[in-house]
């Protein structure tokens, strides 16, 4: 096995020379930072996730959560990993110095998380949702319930959760049925059921505070009657201390394929009448406040599933190079077998997940820097130009490592061959784990829908304009002869892509529009493969430019020539696959829409 | 959910309207057979497969079988299910009636297996294994051991395996370190260690027969010294009544990803010297013999992987006439939510589901009834020309359905959503079970080079020459307006595979076999993909024809609509992907094989 989770080559490539994260330190809110702080941050991100969170990724999924009907169990060593978290201030990493936290960018929080997720996507998935849940109360909720609530999830005492899905209402929020009704405190009570609320329950801390949408009698219909609301597990006392239980209830425990260590459950709110909730900003606005939130969310998830995939793409390499089988081209020594790392198909199955999993990696740090640019950006017209290159890019984020992490698993599973598929073997547990993030934080499908009806075009398509924009100044810039000839294949794609939008955009004026909705999986793929294909020719870019200066090392060298490697797989291999997709767009093929329910 | 494993008009399709598998009746083998005996005999498979073998699918999954040191224990349901299994005569069915079989052709058997694959693939692993070793010990074997072992395996009382697979050879068995040296008395003592050995322990039978691969000191290096030896359990004395324990020891089970409630073994033999076995045929010809029944082997893992993507079709069909979520564009009624079928991106998964496992199940049938066409055929010429095309279709029998079959699986946890990453429901065993296939009986990959270096080019090119035929054949009587749109479609594609082939056929004259090494699963996929669109225009045409009859009933409407949606998802979505492939060899793209292993 591969000593590290992440070879140290890898992440100052990405973050450094790639992305020259290091100069957000010329900005004033940055400006106590420097890559060595950046670097203390990063080694003790490892170092709490290799000691503490990885030696219980197995155990955790062989030996999940269970509920005796009072209380959810667990093995220890979660609560452990977690406290050490938060004691590290990982929760608090991205807010200010003044609130406690370490005022650091989000890509490096980004970078940070790649360690928890490669080591143990279960247990980091506590922390991280409590994350989410204080930005969400940071950003919108009173003074007075962020003065409550807020400083005790960034210590980690109180853990959050995102309680939206019902058990009828999962993509289709605008049918949630759970009721919000105001009491004569000026407060609201609850009723209505939660279903795969991750975190919904466990005794890692003291109170878990849930983020619950929720409609009030007599607001608007769909999802602009939609209000958000804190429910906490306890509710405090003037003072903050806990006065007494909430009317939430654990249901059940869902028991799930994969993520296992996390708890996913159903949660029953105001069984007893007495739910008690407050109200985050103005009533009606719930689902709002929520998806502002949901670009940090789904970059969050897309990187998860590239890290997931990466571990197991370093596993399943390590196999290789260890696994003795057959006699290779290269290798022709009768007497003995090869590493089957030097079969050709064995190299093809590496290069494969190494192009998904570096490439899904490198697509959610540049998004997460994305974020960084509009943060520290002070002209409006440029900030809301990047911003809305994030808003277009977030379902490309979420959606294509979620698709290819996965795949990057199979491939693992499929390299390490028989041993693959028992679980003597962490393959498959990969392979599972991954499995979750195709479908949360809205299914792939919802994302090609976002992207096709929404993304692309709002604005007067001002975010495609700035990505054209941002992928020019790149192409312009790469001079290397291993490079150009990439983008010389890349930008007959780069027109195709051009046309085909043209042609999407009069099949959305014209009645072919259900033609769209069937298909709009072949536009994201057009659009995502076209994306990751630039962001894997930024790190041929880089790497060709290294590889040609000085003192470069053998280690440095063999680094370098994968990424061209990869990059060259990258637009061999997975850009062309785009052909289909491009061809079925234009046709306004609509084989799957004209589909009748009984012809199945 | 479907009431049926498989609906009958699939069934009648697939077997008599497609096929014409009645007709091999006009045969003097099959002559006591008609519609008739083939429909009872399907029913009979239809009702155990329903009654005894699904309801315990999903128990045997959670509660799989353990091994206590001394003994294997199983749920109790699986050995009911293999007597009724055997009771009825199955495993028997294909021998002839002096044999005591039911003397039915193979693609019946394979029909026949349709059911039991879908309802439990993994108690169905027993006796399809032993109908496998008993096929070994008919073709091979002297009479003497024919005579002791063949009727008690026949009638189920022993159970068969095959032990290939060690510790360090599994692709590679010229490397296996197993012997068997010849004693005094005539037969073998062996010595050495087998893993993954399915079905080999357990008390379902009296008695379980190895067909074990072994090597005898002073033969031939490599695969040329191989021979084939039956190692029973326990020792037969003169009558055949069980004497005593060999030295055949379980030295533990292997816990699997999925196919859980088959046993997979870590086999010792000869730990105490005293391992009888019997050579089967002649001295070092062992891997001949078992070679020469992979053909049937290769078919039934395809069919299965089919069978059980079929089975998570209609799984997942089910639920998405049931499941409500959103509003479809088709059903705009705001105050209720439409079922999920209705949305395109769901008709785009469930069509696609729909053209890999009926497309799968076509596949293997027609090779199945193409093993019939040889065995009555009694031209020397015409016999070895359709054995030919057997040898050349077999990996694609194999490794297509290997490969899609597990993408449909996939496809059907995603229309779940959320559902379908709970243990609660299904959807994710069927995942679990089919990801086997792809590894075993010759990983993908094997097949791939199989096909590239071997079977393309056998004979100089005979099956090819006769794939040609059959497909052209077809063709010529594709009239309908439909399938004739579809036909014009493909007819390039088989322009640019025979293209492909002559570029690979100088590819591999020249110094550029190690690219095609590594690029041999482009070639698999653009060969495979253009026999699995013959295989569904073959569908098309017969559905188009039946639709233009007299007296369709709405139900048979639906069905035939169904196949032409299908057969132009086929062609629409799934052809035009080898594209990519076709331009990878066309390349001779070395981007793969020129990757150094301290690159990744």
């Amino acid at each position: 096995m591969s000593e590290k989770l992440i070879p140290d080559l890898e992440m100052q490539f990405q973050l450094y020379d790639v992305l020259e994260a290091d100069k957000l330190c010329q900005f004033e809110k940055f400006e106590e930072h420097s890559k060595d702080t950046f670097s203390a941050m990063l080694g003790t991100a490892e170092k709490i996730a290799t000691d503490l969170f990885l030696p219980h990724n197995h155990i955790a999924d062989k030996d999940e959560p269970t509920f005796d009907g009072q209380k959810v169990s667990m093995i220890p060593e979660v609560k452990m990993a977690y406290d050490a978290f938060c004691e590290a201030g990982f929760i608090a990493g991205r807010y200010s110095f003044e609130d406690g936290g370490m005022q650091l960018p989000e890509v490096l929080m980004t970078a940070a998380s790649a360690y928890f997720m490669a080591a143990n996507p279960s247990s980091t998935a506590y922390p991280f949702l409590t994350a989410a849940a204080a930005n969400v109360i940071n950003h919108f909720a009173s003074s007075e319930l962020k003065e409550t609530f807020m400083p005790r999830m960034l210590s980690g005492e109180f853990t959050g959760t995102m309680a939206l899905t019902e058990p009828h209402a999962g993509s289709s929020l605008a049918d949630i049925t759970t009721t919000a009704t105001k009491h004569e405190d000026g407060n609201y009570r609850l009723k209505g059921s939660k279903l795969y609320i991750s975190g919904g329950e466990h005794e890692l801390s003291s109170n878990i505070v849930h983020l619950v949408l929720a409609k009030i009698p007599g607001g608007p219909a769909g999802v602009k009657g939609i209000s958000l609301f804190v429910v906490p597990k306890f509710r405090l006392d003037d003072k903050g201390e806990i006065l007494n239980r909430n009317d939430v209830q654990l249901a059940g425990l869902i028991h799930k394929l994969g993520y296992r260590g996390t708890t996913s459950t159903a949660l029953t709110f105001g069984e007893n009448d007495d739910c008690h909730g407050y109200l985050v900003g103005e009533e009606h606005h719930g689902l709002r406040y929520m998806f502002m939130m949901m670009n940090e969310a789904r970059i969050g998830v897309g990187f998860g599933a590239a890290m997931i995939g990466y571990r197991g793409y370093q596993y399943s390499l390590a196999y290789a190079k260890e696994r003795t089988q057959g006699r290779s081209a290269e290798h022709s020594d009768p007497s003995k077998p090869s590493p089957i790392v030097l079969h050709g198909d064995v190299k093809r199955m590496l290069l494969a997940q190494k192009a998904y999993t570096e490439g899904g990696m490198a697509l959610c740090l540049y998004g997460s820097h994305l974020i960084d640019r509009i943060n520290v950006c002070e002209d409006k017209e440029e900030k809301e130009s990047l911003q809305e290159l994030l808003d277009l890019l977030t379902p490309v984020f979420k959606a294509w490592p979620s698709e290819f992490g996965p795949k990057a698993n199979d491939l693992g599973i499929q390299v390490l061959g028989g041993s693959g598929y028992t679980r003597e073997y962490y393959a498959e547990q990969f392979w599972r784990d991954n499995r979750l993030n195709p479908i949360h934080e809205g299914t792939n499908g919802i994302q090609a829908l976002d992207l096709s009806f929404r993304k692309l075009w709002q604005k007067n398509g001002l975010g495609l304009k700035i990505l054209q924009r941002e992928i020019e100044k790149d192409l312009v810039a790469m001079s290397g002869p291993k490079t150009g000839k990439l983008v010389k294949e890349f930008l007959p794609y780069l027109q195709k892509l051009h046309d085909i939008l043209t042609h999407v955009a009069g099949t959305l004026q014209n009645d072919k529009q259900a033609t769209l909705l069937a298909n709009a999986q072949a536009l994201m793929s057009v659009f995502s493969q076209i994306v990751v294909t630039w962001i894997w020719l930024r790190q041929s870019h880089v790497a060709e430019q290294k590889l040609a200066g000085d003192n470069v090392t053998e280690q440095e060298t063999a680094f370098y020539e994968g990424k061209l490697k990869a990059a060259a797989y990258f637009v061999s291999w997975e850009l062309p696959t785009i052909e289909r997709d491009i061809k079925i767009l234009k046709q306004d093929n609509d084989v799957c829409s004209t589909m009748q329910a009984d012809w199945f």
